[in-house]
């Protein structure tokens, strides 16, 4: 069990480790105050012996670098975060899965010049919002949302932040209380123009036979994702055809498999797409699953996940 | 003077008045990491015998209300916001212009269920960015940047959150250093099909002639500005032509005036918009600031407030 019981634990650059309940954000910060800030987050497994490790730690902290250099807030430097986070992971016993955040703010507007940076790490099994927290991996169901704006709307604009991981994140939030309006697990954003995007809080992996696709980044806005990344890396090792190209929303209804990818919860497929159930190989749910470096969860609940 | 000569108070719902240096947020709540909130703001001003008097709290506090309903977030009622209001004007005595902030969050991840609720007053002396607080209100350099979107992007999908002034000003602070970076100061956004909307953190107003017009909210996505409804009511009672409409980007060359309009800064003259300096009438400077209640100080700086 972790120090006086808790299930999350709160350090903070500078600081170390602090009270989860204890407020660590002047009234000032940016983040708070204007979304200003990015952060990233990662998987952290615990062993039976309370042993915890942060997975794909450097690409995360090179995808929360570059998100600050869009911004223009100077970040502690990777030795920092990993002396920050090794203290976390010393004093975290807990055994299964937990998500670690990285959050990074502006600083103060009353006292400028210094970045807030903290992390959070939070147990999985937490039921925040109630249910078996590893369900999602099983299968989903989502909703397709418009997030605005045509597919390349973001080319040539850097001060829209395409590609960054701000704090910003309240349309996320906004849609994914409209899917749960709907009846469904989560959103699949789409252009104006009739492309995918991504989830609020995920990558996309589509499948038809052999070929594998994910929407690019650049001119789309999309955020790298780090776990989609390496699903792409290692199903190019097993000989698919896996690459970056725009996915228009009609190719959906024929895929072999539609999966949103997140770092904390893995690859989800998405069995009921808009109401209507789709086709799912579950060879493909497992392989795919293997690709990211998950295990799909054994249950006898409904495939939908619910 | 204030107490402890501190320039800024902070006080929250459910504590009162509190020490501007000590966190109010905890690490997990979801304003700061998902600038999920919302927020408002209007100008206070202080008379010299200390007594001070919140601008149009009626209509920013019904506003804000707007804003929580939109996201689904329980708010404060306006008798909880006026007895925190009245607490801080009771405590501030300095004379001059400040700005009342609203924040209004989700509340905390780990423990759902509270909105957080505070309030900020800060002195319009400040120098946070340097030079005359109120040179804006003489005159200011703005350059037209995408917001990324056609200007009915926001029709018939609430999630995305048009008409709410949210937490997640991201993209609106990048847009501001992108104007910094080209020697402006501040930002008229614009549609991908070529229509005005708003500034970063103001609203628009352009006149030709006896007629004024402001960009309408709706499938637009701009948030309703109170001070601009106040010119355009204003305006009226003086036999203007003044309506909510769209503005194509190209009307604005023959402009007689472009004014972006904030409730602390009041409405600010565009004299230079992409490095081209624009006409403007003097004596309509002072009617528009009039309309809004402000007034434009004597100066001898240069016209465009540099």
């Amino acid at each position: 069990m972790n120090p006086d019981g808790k299930v999350a634990l709160v350090a903070v650059i500078g600081r170390g480790l602090v009270d989860a309940d204890t407020p660590v954000l002047t009234a000032d910060d940016l983040g708070a105050t204007r979304g200003d800030g990015c952060f990233d987050a990662t998987r952290v497994t615990t062993d039976p012996d309370g042993h915890s490790r942060a997975e794909n730690l450097d690409a995360h902290l090179d995808r929360l670098a570059a998100s600050a250099a869009a911004l223009d807030i100077d970040p502690p430097d990777h030795a920092q975060w990993r002396a920050l986070i090794a203290e976390m992971l010393t004093a975290w016993e807990l055994p299964g899965e937990a998500v670690l955040k990285l959050v990074l703010t502006r600083g103060r507007e009353w006292a400028p010049g210094t970045p807030t940076a903290y992390a959070t790490l939070v147990h999985r099994s937490v039921p925040l919002t109630g249910g078996d927290p590893f369900a999602a991996r099983r299968g989903i169901s989502a909703v397709t949302l418009s997030r605005g704006h045509p597919h390349d709307a973001y080319a040539d604009a850097p001060w829209l932040l395409g590609g960054v991981k701000t704090l910003s994140y309240v349309v996320n939030a906004a849609a994914q209380r409209e899917a749960r309006r709907r009846g469904a697990d989560d959103v699949l954003f789409v252009t104006t123009d009739g492309y995918c995007l991504d989830g609020p809080t995920s990558g996309l992996v589509v499948i038809h036979g052999n070929r594998l696709r994910t929407t690019p980044t650049g001119a789309t806005g999309l955020l790298g994702s780090v776990t989609v990344d390496r699903i792409v890396t290692a199903a190019r090792a097993d000989g698919m055809d896996a690459r970056h190209a725009l996915i228009p929303v009609a190719d959906l209804t024929d895929a072999d498999g539609i999966w949103l990818v997140s770092s904390g919860r893995g690859p989800a497929p998405v069995r009921v797409l808009d109401g209507q159930a789709l086709a799912v190989d579950e060879a493909l749910v497992s392989r795919v699953a293997g690709y990211a470096g998950f295990a799909v969860p054994d249950s006898t609940a409904d495939p939908a996940g619910h």
